[in-house]
């Protein structure tokens, strides 16, 4: 383990100079998993902790990839140096995509973005391990912000996008019967919400029903402040100025009171959770590979006998 | 707990001299989950064990709930005595079902069947959890053949499907475009395919394929029984005595050399295995409730800590 201690202590040292070769095979080291993993998230948790997060979710075909193309290049031509992590089989970097995104990024790449993108299927210990060391990554060498773009399908996606700063949900109009199942869930996560394909009919409508959920979640939630609705065409680029605009007072508000220091420790008490849950699904699977099989027992009280024998575990010896 | 336990017993009772309400209300304990759950648990582990287990799954709008339908009535209205686990939102009897499957289903009802259906959401411990405990119910109590209808798309639904003796995958022309990620995991499972909706183009191309795809698996896999195919038109009741009569021959098989026993020792081990998933997931989330905040320390290594901690329960006191 030494020798792969050092080998992550060099990639590490590179990638502190901004050598991006080394920040890809860390971010690799991470998506893989397993012991190197661990090494990587030691090595640059010290180095993170700056970076402001937004996440991007929404149904599929809502323009999220294309809302998230020009984001990143927009903000790389001006002044930031953003990061992005497709958690998305149809993100512009895996083939599914229009030309006009893949140029986008091209783009935003050029001027400095750093652009990652994942398949969501066969992570050691999944999706939820391994984003949010992937941030960190990225946030440890300096990019700023990164953008986590999911499809908001799954619940494991939603919580993933759901573990930013900013939450930016996308919809179209009729979007909710897309989503249906999710539609609460991504009501209660969204810090703004883009209503995007505003010049289709029925884009007035989808922002009006929003306004009304958002009336009445208001009424009976928690005081939070009220998300914003953005419009906007983002295959013709409209509407994306007022979303970067949005972002930017999103997080001037996480600033103020220190609301971000909530975000973060919730975030940080989730990856706790996600790995403690990782851990012991893998000690589970270790016993129940080792029971004798007693079909005359009921299955519920041999699982609470070897979970008795697991919590004390000097007994089994 | 003791008057938890004597209620139990009255109605593990009444439901041995075939009352009906007690029955229902026993897999009402069991979909709830909970203390009562695993008291019915070691209540009808003992009475069960005899059941045969059908699995039907496949693609949303393949046709399994009027398959379901036909076969549970011609069951119902021959020798036997079937009871209906439908898991699955779009079950006819939830609302959104063909009135043709209903009557069906009402028939089946009044020759004597069981007909139930849960949602697939919001169950304490899940699905994996509730199903074969509610599957041991019906065992308990006479029912068999026990048919489990679950829509084939989420890990979990399939997953509770394939712990059946005989697994149906039901497929359509076109199947692989809906099912997409999920079309070897399906294959793998299946014990009989039917391509239902036989009439429409494609069809045959769809068999033909699948012989393909079993020609291939049957290669590389191990030597295991080659699934049949059946083709039906659920709608018109066509194929529907081929599929009784194949399920049946499949019972037979399992019958020789003892296959049956592998089937249900898996199913055993299963469930050992789902109940101890829940019983450690709801320690992690106690003891992450508990944890001190200390946003500088890495999360991996506090989980770490606290699985050391919870596995040398003493040393917490």
């Amino acid at each position: 383990m030494a020798s792969e201690d050092s080998k992550i202590n060099s990639l590490v040292d590179a990638a502190s100079e901004g050598d991006r070769r080394s920040i890809a095979r860390l971010l690799t080291l991470v998506e893989r998993g397993g012991i190197s993993a661990e090494i990587v998230a030691e090595a640059t948790h010290p180095l993170a902790g700056k970076s402001h997060v937004i996440g991007i979710t929404g149904a599929p075909g809502a323009g999220k990839s294309t809302l998230t193309a020009y984001l990143a290049r927009d903000l790389a031509e001006s002044d930031h140096k953003p990061a992005v992590l497709a958690v998305d089989p149809s993100s512009p970097l895996t083939g599914g995509a229009i030309l006009g995104d893949r140029v986008r990024m091209e783009e935003a790449s050029g001027a400095g973005a750093f652009i990652r993108s994942m398949a969501t299927r066969g992570h050691a210990g999944g999706l939820a391990l391994a984003v949010p060391g992937m941030v960190r990554v990225f946030d440890a060498f300096g990019f700023d912000p990164i953008i986590i773009e999911t499809v908001g399908v799954g619940q494991v996606e939603v919580d993933v996008a759901s573990a930013a700063d900013t939450v930016v949900v996308v919809v179209t109009s009729g979007w909710g019967d897309a989503v249906q199942a999710n539609k609460a869930g991504l009501l209660e996560i969204a810090d703004l919400f883009v209503v995007n394909k505003a010049d289709r009919p029925g884009a007035k409508d989808a922002k009006r029903d929003l306004e009304l959920m958002i009336d009445l979640s208001q009424v009976t939630g928690q005081a939070v402040r009220r998300p914003e609705i953005i419009m906007t065409t983002a295959t013709e680029g409209e509407g994306l100025d007022e979303l970067q605009k949005a972002v930017s007072e999103h997080q001037q508000f996480l600033l103020q009171d220190d609301q971000i220091s909530l975000r973060r420790s919730k975030r940080w008490k989730a990856e706790v959770s996600s790995r403690l849950e990782y851990l012991l699904l893998e000690i589970s699977k270790n016993s129940i590979e080792n029971i004798e099989e007693n079909q005359s027992s009921p299955p519920n009280s041999v699982a609470n006998e070897l979970l008795k024998k697991l919590l004390n575990k000097d007994e089994l010896h």
